[in-house]
């Protein structure tokens, strides 16, 4: 006998039942909206690249996560980020593109690690950059901050903040240490603050072999939380580095405020150093308020050249990405996501007339409605059902009675209360 | 000296410029809100499947054309289509599933072929059907051919025809000649009819041993045009398959009229017989009237089980399939695409201050506007270089002069218009 086929989902592979994949569809749909009302372009890429441009840029374990094609020429793999195919992108076409080049994407990629509750192989990030050419002002970072602010404000998930922090501000303080050379160790070590606590923290630190001063400044530093940008200038340290980051963070206040970003939305936090090599100058990572145990939701930063590796000229850039199957998964978990169902249809037409009722649902679907008939033999009961089951939120009943006196009863599912209307007022 | 890596892309992997790009993704938004509109759910399978469920379903070339992983434990190959994930999906979920279901799916899919112009190996398919449980009226034709009519028409790519026909009628006359072994061969020769003509049919069919009236009886079913479903009745075959045939076609004609199709958008033409196996009753083809050598730009029809090969249960379905991705190279080709470009941003906003931009900007914003500003150094002319650049319909210019009297001047760039308005009138 044939051995049955497994039709099972494969594990790290998300498929959902339509209730979940409306819901879906809908944050992907306000994510895009937003990104697109600020004037982004939806870049698509192919989700194949060829191995050697994902390996140009893949760093640590990344590396070995790529999924790679059996048996063809041209030595293809699955992406693993949007990033990579956004600099081969703009490296082939850097010469022909307008800067700043505003783009999103919002696609799935692939790695194959071994898959835990919300971490998945193939799944959804929703990305935006600005890519300048030569040189990219300040207002990238503004803009980028106040579209993912926006993104959050609209999914109504709950207060969020945004904690931006200045790479250079870091490695500056680092420098003035004398500590550039354990700087990587040290920042690791930092973007475990909020986890293990200050305590364990300097430990870790002290273990590394620095001395007590320099520990202590550090933390001190790391801890800032209030009026940060005048402690900073108190701190009086002359690292050119430090020097720049102060700057480009006193000017990024300046540009958030005109932008507009409401003040609740963000803070300055210099423990912010997000583990991605290539960002250059501002970092940040978003948290929800009330579940910091989430982590981080979007993160993004300033990186000095996206094309290295790939090109010779200079594209700096401002991105930030959205972990959206996961993000998903989380809001799920904790029940932020909203109580009421997406709706399959916004109205279901029962008719005992196939013509009368398609000419009823052409009117609605002509304001805008996503619409659905029953035209069938089966019992109102049954249709009824339907309606619940897609989450419908109004039944329009044309019964014999109902067509014999040119109207309509409109139910409306969610009060459970009904209402005749004559059909000349939709036809 | 480190060899420079290849950023170009890979054949038969498009990827297109912005305005390609804008372009393309307005088409897919188009067919996506018109599917949306009857109350189709976006479902989203992932893009591998283990290679035994593609395997199960893929029929001659297709089978050595699915690109596959290397070195993973769940044998992960590429989707080739999206009509078999949706049937896995079926098959797995269909117990809990509400029927009819509706879904639509506009996703890539892969074919390791080799690539020709208009012809990918990533592509967009733009997939919709409604699966039943059990049975499924006709009622499901007479819906699919209604969407897909509706999305050519507001794709506004100048007339079409949906030419339909019904493989019971097509096997039910063959088998009324005795010719039912030759089934396969016979509807591969009619399926070139538009292409080579019917002089050239006669000699293939008579090549295949065929009497001249049975060559005759069948080049005259398949050139049927005017009153099919008159002329069908009087040819007085009493083979049940034929039989049935005719009464489908004849209640999907009644069907059709009271759905509200336009009788200019479809025609009964029984050559029409696809080449997929699958399907087993109604089929048609689409074609642009003025463009009738691109052949058919969209396919589909009933077949009795989906989950055949992964399942015992019947769940037939009505589907239909457009090849997207080669559909935009075709218009493009013929130049069937809009003239003017999609706009990147609806609106520039050029703003001496950043602040008062922003305002104006979310003012915008608010009202549905893709909105992007210009608040750099730059001079003005750089930055209307920019607004063409992006396609830009319209461009507020904040200047010293208009901040002083709280003003902005609004510059229509197609007609090259401008004038003044009060800022209130916007903030």
């Amino acid at each position: 006998m044939k051995q049955k086929i497994k039709t099972t989902a494969v594990s790290g592979f998300p498929e959902y039942l339509p209730a979940d994949q409306l819901l879906l569809d809908q944050l992907k749909q306000t994510i895009a909206e937003t990104y697109r009302s600020f004037a982004f372009i939806p870049l698509d890429t192919p989700v194949l690249e060829r191995r050697e441009v994902l390996l140009a840029k893949a760093g640590g374990e990344t590396e070995h996560q790529i999924y790679c094609l059996e048996n063809n020429s041209d030595d293809l793999a699955l992406r693993f980020d949007l990033t990579v195919p956004l600099a081969r992108y703009i490296s082939e076409y850097g010469g022909v593109l307008t800067f700043p080049f505003k783009r999103y994407q919002i696609a799935k990629v692939y790695r194959g690690e071994r898959p835990q509750k919300g971490r998945y192989r193939e799944f959804y990030q929703a990305d935006i950059d600005i890519i300048g050419e030569g040189l990219l002002s300040l207002n990238a970072e503004a803009e980028i901050i106040k579209v993912i602010a926006t993104v959050f404000e609209k999914l109504a998930i709950g207060p969020f903040t945004i904690k931006i922090g200045n790479r250079k501000l870091l490695s500056g303080l680092l420098a003035s240490l004398n500590l550039s050379e354990l700087a990587v160790e040290i920042l690791r070590i930092l973007d475990k603050l909020p986890k293990i606590g200050e305590h364990a923290c300097r430990e870790e630190l002290e273990k590394l072999g620095l001395n007590s001063s320099a520990v202590k400044e550090i933390l001190n530093f790391a801890s800032l939380k209030e009026n940060v940008l005048e402690k900073l200038e108190l701190l009086n340290i002359k690292n050119p580095d430090f020097v720049v980051g102060l700057g480009e963070l006193q000017e990024l206040a300046q540009c958030l405020a005109d932008y507009g970003v409401a003040a609740a939305h963000y803070s300055f936090d210099l423990s912010i150093a997000r583990g991605l090599d290539y960002y250059t100058g501002t970092v940040w990572e978003t948290f929800l308020d009330d579940y910091p145990e989430l982590g981080s939701i979007c993160s993004g930063g300033r990186y000095e050249n996206l094309v290295t590796g790939f090109n010779d000229r200079a594209f700096p850039g401002v991105g930030a990405s959205i972990g959206l199957s996961r993000l998903f998964y989380q809001l799920k978990t904790v029940g932020l996501l909203p109580d009421l169902p997406v709706a399959a249809a916004d109205a279901l037409i029962i008719s005992a007339d196939r013509q009368r009722g398609e000419e009823l649902a052409d009117s609605l679907r002509r304001q805008g409605l996503n619409v659905t008939g029953a035209y069938g033999p089966e019992k109102l009961k049954k249709k009824l059902t339907l309606a619940n089951r897609l989450s419908v939120k109004t039944v329009y009943l044309l019964g014999e009675e109902e067509l014999d006196a040119d109207e309509v009863s409109i139910k409306d599912m969610v009060t459970g209360s009904q209402n005749r209307q004559a059909l000349s007022d939709f036809i």
